[in-house]
């Protein structure tokens, strides 16, 4: 259990009758706003529509960013940034998933400087974020936590480099959660989705330190809430129930609390960075793939018990079986949710992706942490080979 | 499942060195510094010692208020407002438990207005609160969780008053939560301040709407946790991971996230507030005293299924009994625990609390709620002395 500072500004409006806000909110920041989103789902769901009305009821004068990228790009963050400046923009409204919100937040701190925005993220130059302009979000998919932390993750394809970065100015200042938003999303999405947050809660869960008991508790309680709601979501997409909870958890599973305690790197965040970076495919699918073979793979005798306890805690193992036991059949039953239950694909084959690149990728998974990733288990370059290749078959 | 907004801001210093920031953050404030307290025990154990140094460090200028009372008085927030306006205060610093806290939260209101600070629980008055001192805190005993919330609770022993209220301008700015400063908690008052901490959780889990699943997961979570670490802290008073586990979950039981999905009125805690209004006695202890009791009024076909997933969550009773068994075994639990093993009287008459005020009390207690306090169960004035006399065995 390590100190910590806690610090969570964001004020959120959750609910299906909040969206009235938005105007009143955003007016608190100036007269002049840019609304930034993805591509065409906001405008068939009647949001856009819905948005725009609420700003001009505020009197507020909108421009437009569209066409922001699932994994989104540094393009966009420059074409953001650019049109801030331009029009002096006062807010940014940012209408979508975790793709759209971390570009805006990117967007909100590239306009406060001179410098190219892909600086931000270049080990070498790292320049400080002294400034970025406030940001509303409304969220449409439940996934990266992006609407209630400081971090947002872009991708370069001159480079194929994804890298991720925080700063407490780029916390939103507002966020909307209106599980009803999430109805329309499909059960591909919401399974990727749902993977998304289950492994945000594992990566912090799976630590060789002494973490926090109630903090453990909190962490067990939200995959109880993934693996219990995350079907029901993609049999009844318009269960508000299911769609509430699996909203409410991607936020607090990556909002700073959970991890506060630990003093642990991630691990399947970096090893599937590199594989979207490269391949471009959803990061919550990735992660899925990922996470149960990373688990055996860290499975020795110091990282068993806990393993074990989260087969007891999370899937309902019976206590009583032998530790080796309830550990495997705890990463059975992870694999069981993730490829039988969410219907998501079991390898990278599946996906289209061979062995070509695992040797550069692994390398840059590695490049931030000067070879070695600190995480559950030490994972070195050739670790993160082997954790690719077991996702062959 | 209510919709909601909700927002913390305050920032959480936690762990056992992080006081040398004391200092850092208060200068953010300005220079002029008002350390409130209660009475020696902060001297006693080199706590004002250090504070005054790192005070004195950050070239500060100081003044102070000692003597605010357990069950603070409305005297109190009198005394600080005058020194804060005489001298011309920029920061306060509470160092102690709930009742400094809530205490220096009131002067931090009451040295912003003329009128007296009274008024602002007078409910024929009720003034805004407009405007308020930036509050700093040291946290030194886990119970109430004034260290993250934005209310106060003040006594006026001449009306024999007993008043809270909210104002999201009350929030501390900082709070430090140092479990080592608790190791020198008595007995007693752990098991107080865990009784405390526990009725916070009971007030919001014991709902008839339909509570998110995912809060139930915390507030379980966080019920096990004082479970299984209020008795580890009185045996072994300097167990850092007991008393870290109490002092988080006594900052996240009310600090308005467990809370924000209902639309419910708390009960235990205006019978409590009557009780030690007129007796003085401690309110955790109130709040043990009646709790249990106040499970056995509430219980009928609508309540029970609650009451007995309480008991299957939090005391790991076996879920195939007949329901309701496991409701009656639940709050047979539960006073085992907070009788038994906590160590906490069982009745009134043990704290020399007769019948002759129960009148008067109830009266009281449903007053700001028109007569019905409208909780797990609407509770009218009848129904509290119900329950009151229910403690007398």
């Amino acid at each position: 259990m390590h100190d910590f500072t806690f610090q969570n500004p964001v004020k959120i409006h959750f609910g299906h009758e909040k969206l009235a806000l938005i105007g009143e909110e955003l007016k608190k920041f100036g007269k002049r706003v840019l609304l930034t989103y993805g591509g065409g789902s906001i405008k068939r769901i009647g949001l856009y529509d819905r948005v725009v009305e609420e700003v001009k009821k505020a009197g507020m004068e909108l421009y437009e960013l569209p066409g922001i990228e699932p994994n989104p790009r540094i393009g966009s963050v420059r074409d953001g940034a650019r049109l801030c400046k331009e029009h002096n923009i006062d807010v940014l409204l940012a209408v979508g998933g975790g793709s759209t919100i971390d570009c805006t937040k990117w967007i909100a701190a590239a306009a406060c400087v001179d410098h190219d925005a892909w600086d931000f993220f270049d080990y070498e130059k790292w320049p400080p974020v002294n400034k970025a302009l406030p940001i509303v979000s409304v969220l449409t998919l439940s996934a990266t936590g992006s609407e209630m932390d400081s971090g947002g993750v872009i991708s370069n394809p001159e480079t194929n480099d994804k890298r991720g970065r925080l700063s407490p100015l780029l916390f939103p200042k507002v966020s909307f959660l209106d599980p009803t938003l999430t109805y329309t999303v499909s059960p591909y999405q919401t399974a990727c989705g749902s993977a998304d947050i289950f492994s945000h809660l594992m990566e912090e869960y799976f630590t060789t330190g002494e973490p926090m008991f109630m903090i453990d508790t909190f962490i067990e309680g939200m995959m109880r809430t993934i693996v219990r709601y995350a079907p029901i979501a993609m049999r009844e997409p318009d269960n508000y129930e299911a769609r509430a909870n699996l909203m409410w958890a991607s936020s607090w599973a990556i909002n700073g609390l959970i991890g506060a305690d630990k003093g642990q790197a991630w691990s399947c965040h970096p090893m599937e960075h590199e594989l979207s970076a490269v391949y471009d495919i959803t990061h919550g699918h990735g992660l899925a793939i990922l996470s149960p073979r990373w688990l055996e793979f860290c499975m020795d005798d110091e990282t068993m018990p806990r393993i074990a306890r989260f087969g007891i805690t999370v899937f309902g193992l019976d206590p009583t079986l032998p530790q080796r036991e309830l550990a495997l059949r705890a990463i059975d039953q992870l694999g069981h949710f993730l490829f039988d239950i969410l219907g998501l694909k079991r390898t990278l084959p599946e996906l289209d992706i061979d062995e070509s690149h695992f040797d550069s990728m692994a390398a840059k998974a590695v490049l931030p942490y000067k070879g070695t990733i600190p995480g559950f288990r030490p994972l070195t370059k050739d670790d993160v080979v082997s954790i690719y290749r077991m996702c062959m078959k």
